[in-house]
């Protein structure tokens, strides 16, 4: 029985944001890790991620299948194409997910350097980039896309600006420094959440208006 | 008039060999930049990198012109798709080696911290396997390309002993701080040049054995 290419590239899709919603729950997951102190929550984003990494094989296996037998052109030509390069941007938001968990645990072994501020907001701001993305491609919304680009800027700004003010810390009291150390990688880890999330915005810009906007915003 | 698909897949092929020269040699260069402590060959790295984006976005519009004038299946069609993945990959080199060329213009700045034996290390471990994994590419050796996989683990552990090391030395002086922490930037770099190596690695072996190895020896 042979079924409706529609409906494989409808499936291909719903498999999409599956993954989408499950890489944006590990981020917020892996946040709750080191902002509520809770090991057990960081644990579970390691397991979750494994499902991730199922999918991205999954979904390049039937896109892959789909440009064989299918010999698609144009827009779906352009989905199953950028389907891979987004589950691959998919994939990789889960590993950083992973190592803030990762940094979440090492964390919660010490006192609280000081109430968390700017972390929750990159990785508030990195969340709604996804987030943002899915939107922009389940409602085909190019523009929505673009906006999105826009914001990767401040959560560098926000990098940059913990960076430094953990430095500091570390220079005033060497005491911090393994704390300030992992903090400043889960910082890190949120900016390269945004760049993926910003990859994906390009991908679905391209998917929607077979334009490549990549690299004007450099 | 209509030129042969061999000859069109081969100028492809030849693009992508190109880009991962370019890309192995800023790696090379950004090091160089580091060790020799000279900000002209950081500067250059930048430049070049110019090169690899324009290739990236190139690559990826030839890909995409085959496969829908071409409708390619079995090897042809895993060539297009993964040309598309192996050339995020080299352009991702190439944003890492630009990162280190920044790091070495601040490290530049101040006394040499102590004779860097490590790094450098890594860096070879990290350029041979982007060498080998061009090698496995153009004499169609998955096999030589499963060996480099391998590598990526001392890489790795390169990194964690270099992290421990240089959180002793900020500990023990404060004023080191900026230093180790450009230092450790840079290992971190060198770290990821190896994983996108090793991606591009899995994705010769996909090109040429049709089978998918990702996530395995994780």
């Amino acid at each position: 029985m042979e079924r409706h290419f529609d409906q494989e590239l409808d499936d291909l899709k719903q498999a999409l944001l599956r993954m989408a919603s499950i890489a944006e729950q590990n981020v917020a997951q892996a946040l709750k890790a080191l902002v509520q102190r809770d090991n057990s929550l960081a644990a579970k984003v390691d397991e979750e991620d494994n499902l991730l990494d199922a999918l991205q094989i999954e979904i390049d296996d039937r896109a892959i299948k789909l440009l064989a037998l299918r010999q698609p052109t144009a827009r779906d030509l352009r989905l199953l194409t950028m389907a891979m390069k987004i589950s691959t941007d998919l994939e990789r938001i889960g590993d950083e997910a992973v190592n803030i968990s990762h940094r979440a645990q090492e964390l919660n072994q010490e006192p609280l350097l000081k109430p968390l501020v700017d972390i929750p907001r990159m990785a508030e701001l990195a969340q709604s980039m996804i987030r943002d993305a899915l939107d922009a491609f389940v409602y085909e919304k190019p523009d929505g896309a673009r906006e999105i680009i826009q914001r990767d800027e401040k959560v560098d700004q926000l990098n940059h600006q913990l960076h430094r003010e953990l430095t500091s810390f570390m220079v005033e009291d060497p005491h911090t420094i393994t704390r300030c150390l992992n903090l400043m990688s889960v910082a890190h880890n949120l900016e390269r959440i945004a760049d993926h999330a910003t990859n994906i915005a390009e991908e679905i810009v391209y998917l929607y208006e077979a334009r490549d906007i990549r690299h004007q915003h450099e």
